[in-house]
């Protein structure tokens, strides 16, 4: 037997594993994921393997390693998130969206780290020895929202787009802001004195660290979709670009002190539709599977990992510290989502109502970033405190608040997201108004998003798509990607149908039509109208109402009752003849 | 700058994404690939690299690790061989390429080593220091024919299936013989004296080593075919379970000295009919393509690494001793197949031809497992020399036998793979023929592979389909499947060709109906005639005779031309209309 020498990838395997098999035993009692969130369950099982490892080896089980965290199981979750985000709401809101993740994580953070600075003046707490900023510091690692426990729980409930985008784009958007700010507090702490000079600079390194991101990633991104334009001859390599691309984006950000998770999401985002245009039908499934596959692992992963690491002895156990950071997390972050929503409401026509703030300001679920950037804090006599406190906010959060979301969602009525996808009508209607707007904001001279767009629009057809599509002679609309995509999936379901061998009969439908040819088949139907019905039934688009099911992230568009739609089809083709 | 934090994924990330940029510089230059075999253009990338490094940094590059090899980049090789190895023609040939496998290599080992060793006792070579065990280990590693060499070749110049299975599986099973023998010269050449019962225990290792492979492989096939069963509700796992289970058995072998490369082989082949059956087609489809992605990364990441480890100073030059091996390697295997052979043809009626004969000896490619054996090796003083004989004997084989085969084999006029798969016909007669073999061996008392054959089916489908599959009660022959698969093709490539708007007009096909109905459309067209046309439209099915083409491992099935198919297939249908 040798162990040794196939152990870390024997190990890495069977982590997977087990996550894998967890998420299946979830699945097969239908009713456990609709109530409690798979992020609970998994958390669950964290800490139950963690109680055995502990009480097995009699010492604290391993902690999940930072670097691991940071460099392998953040990233696809983070690609995931930016290659399906939703363009059109994200684009809407985007001014929202930085204004809760930049003002509102300041907020939070000066907030807490104050309020808990109070709490330390408190003579009967004994916690006078914590100072302002190892208080502002802790702030800065505790009040950031993050996103794998956000998409976690809100995959699940369904609410509306605009919600969703504002509580989802925040918790991506606000890491520029946590690095900065965390990394600046944990520096002023080994710094003996504070110039003025420092601050501003720190004030300075927001735009650098966010800005500098984004550029990374569409760097990278349009390297990609660049790339993509010579695959032709070897397909089989395709989806590994996308996937090489966002990575490199993501490490080299870090690297250079930029935020990784902006920069990933800006070269997903940025090459998505040069690169669908590029690779083949086959390789983008495989892209599409590959990424929700490893997403999901990686999420699954880092959940257990989390229930894991909080067995131990790790914390060192102060109630006031702790009952009030998880009172603080609360209350700052509710009052803040109060005043910028305020503000916010003033400049909009669609305002956020006050249920949506509601949830908005309860959706704020701390996770497994906080709990990495907590243990990579510098020894200091009071790090176990902050990890107790820490561990605690996250289980409060992703367990109290994350199971009672939903049934609250569903007392307060929140609007929910439509069910079916937009129709083709629809997105005409849409394009069309978005060209209309375009117009007016260009002739009175406000330039806003729409006039944005279209310039955005207009240098993409004009350069980008030259230089990064294949075959750029022949450019094609979206709505007629749409078309095609349709076309295919019902020509699978028809397909799928024929096998059937009883397509349904429906003679009431057909009843009015009682004129009998008795001629043979052959004679009835002439070269001209056999092309006519080929014609027909080939060029018929059918069923545009329902083009997907609403959004999952555990399972793919498309994969929902093949029979019922075939049927469907072919009841409505007889009707169009 | 932080680079230390990002350098082991950044690093990795990089080495892949050049080895993909190489791959389509190649075939961004057509004749290029044609000519030249992919794995010496990459070795040549790799030599240019490894030079690069030497001169910039005067010390030799980095050698390509042995546990990175053999942990991370053969098994997804070998993977994909196992599970798109072409089981028909493997189990009619599986005495063969066992003997081939076993017996053959045998016989290199000690054929090599001997005369090596015969070589050193010439004076003038000054090699009197190499002992025989030490030759005898030097031929147990430089014997075996390479896997990932042979498909490389083999894979481009589309020799029959018959040819192409013996080289190929003999290139795989010959591991289990390689490990044990490898092994067992290394303990040998530690031990003060050999007994007899070492030799013997050496003889019984091999059983062990390919039969315990065998088993562990066949365990975790199953259970990854049984875990599939569960996935229904999280499709989007279930790609993972068929790479974490086959990578599983691989681990596991090789933990128990077992033959890793055997175990991953029963473990692909045994589960792919049971999974392929559980699983969604976009999740079959992810496999496969990942499969192949990931093989084909790993190929060129070794061949890239096989060049830039050549560079540096790690040999020792020895005219003689080098020039020897090569020959002796061409000599032992062209008589090893030469004698096998003619045992073969007498119990066979199809016997392998003298053309066929000098391919296999010809194309016995050495590649990237002697060279990380070599290294492995023991350190002691005639190491060095070992290195460049096992350097020269792999470039030898790789550049000139892998550059001169396809035109010899065009020269000699080998019987080539048949372009096109079997027509629905050929199969259901194959069928048939089977099922007559196994009644007449079972009649005749005969307990030839017709009838294991049958006995196996007829297990599989009373126990194992019931246990492994999810929905055993509508069990598939796999004509049907076959048919299923050919309907869904076809009806995208309609669907596409509907899109193009302009479907060719043959009225010269059309010409001899000239029945004109001067009636409205509707009024032409009874309910009957309709669901008739219907039912011919969707259930017709058309151009059996050419289902897929020609296997090669850079491209998936099924992406050629799908205009051109769909023209036809129109075509096709107003014929049977």
């Amino acid at each position: 037997l040798d162990y040794q020498h196939v152990q870390v990838p024997f190990e890495i395997t069977l982590w997977i594993m087990l996550a894998s098999l967890a998420k299946i035993a979830f699945h097969l009692y239908n009713k456990l994921p609709s109530v409690v969130p798979e992020s609970c369950l998994l958390i669950f099982v964290g800490l139950i393997m963690g109680g055995i490892i502990y009480g097995l080896n009699d010492r604290s089980p391993p902690v999940m390693d930072t670097d691991i965290f940071f460099l392998y199981l953040l990233p696809p979750i983070v690609l995931d998130a930016g290659y399906f985000m939703p363009s059109r709401p994200f684009f809407e809101n985007i001014g929202t969206i930085l204004l809760y993740a930049v003002v509102g994580t300041i907020w939070n953070v000066f907030g807490i780290g104050f309020s808990l600075y109070g709490i330390c003046q408190v003579k009967a707490f004994r916690l006078q020895d914590v100072s302002l900023l190892h208080n502002l510091l802790f702030g800065s690692l505790i009040a950031a929202v993050d996103p794998v426990a956000v998409l976690a729980v809100f995959e699940e409930i369904h609410v509306n787009e605009k919600l969703h985008i504002l509580v989802f784009g925040e918790s991506l958007l606000n890491d520029a802001v946590t690095v900065v700010l965390y990394k600046l507090f944990r520096s002023f702490c080994e710094m003996p004195t504070i110039k003025s000079v420092d601050v501003f600079a720190g004030v300075g390194k927001f735009f650098v660290v966010g800005l500098g991101g984004v550029l990374v990633g569409l760097t990278f991104g349009m390297t990609a979709a660049f790339t993509t334009r010579f695959t032709k001859d070897i397909r089989v390599i395709e989806p590994l670009f996308v996937f090489l691309y966002s990575y490199l984006s993501y490490l080299t950000a870090e690297m250079f002190h930029l935020s990784g998770i902006v920069a990933i999401i800006a070269c997903a985002m940025g090459m998505k539709r040069y690169v669908e245009a590029n690779i083949s039908l086959k390789s983008h499934t495989t892209v599409k599977y590959f990424m929700k596959m490893w997403s999901s692992v990686s999420d699954t992963l880092i959940f257990i990992f989390l229930g894991v690491s909080t067995i131990g002895e790790n914390h060192e156990w102060n109630w006031p510290y702790i009952c009030f950071t998880v009172i603080f997390c609360l209350v700052w972050r509710a009052l803040g989502v109060l005043v910028l929503t305020f503000f916010v409401n003033r400049f909009h026509v669609n305002t956020i109502t006050s249920k949506d703030q509601f949830i908005i300001a309860y959706g704020g679920l701390r996770g497994a970033i906080c709990f990495s950037l907590v243990f990579l804090l510098p020894d200091f006599h009071r790090k176990k405190l902050f990890i107790a406190a820490t561990t605690v906010v996250i289980l409060f959060t992703v367990f109290v608040q994350g199971m009672t979301i939903r049934p609250l969602v569903d007392l307060l009525a929140v609007k929910r997201k439509r069910e079916s996808a937009p129709t083709v009508g629809e997105q005409i209607h849409i394009r069309f108004l978005d060209h209309l707007l375009a117009g007016i904001e260009d002739i009175s001279g406000h330039w806003g998003q729409y006039y944005w767009k279209d310039k955005l629009e207009y240098f993409n057809s004009k350069y980008l798509q030259k230089i990064l599509l294949r075959e750029y002679d022949q450019p094609k609309s979206s709505i007629v990607l749409l078309y095609e995509k349709l076309e295919r999936k019902h020509a699978i379901e028809l397909a799928a149908a024929g096998q059937l061998g009883h397509a349904p009969s429906h003679p009431s439908l057909l009843n009015d039509r009682s004129v009998v040819t008795d001629k043979k088949l052959e004679d009835t139907l002439n070269p001209d109208v056999l092309e006519n019905i080929q014609e027909i039934l080939a060029r018929n688009l059918y069923r545009t109402r329902r083009t997907g099911p609403a959004y999952n992230r555990h399972t793919l568009p498309g994969e929902t009752e093949p029979v019922e739609h075939a049927k469907e089809i072919l009841i409505l083709r007889r009707k169009s003849l």
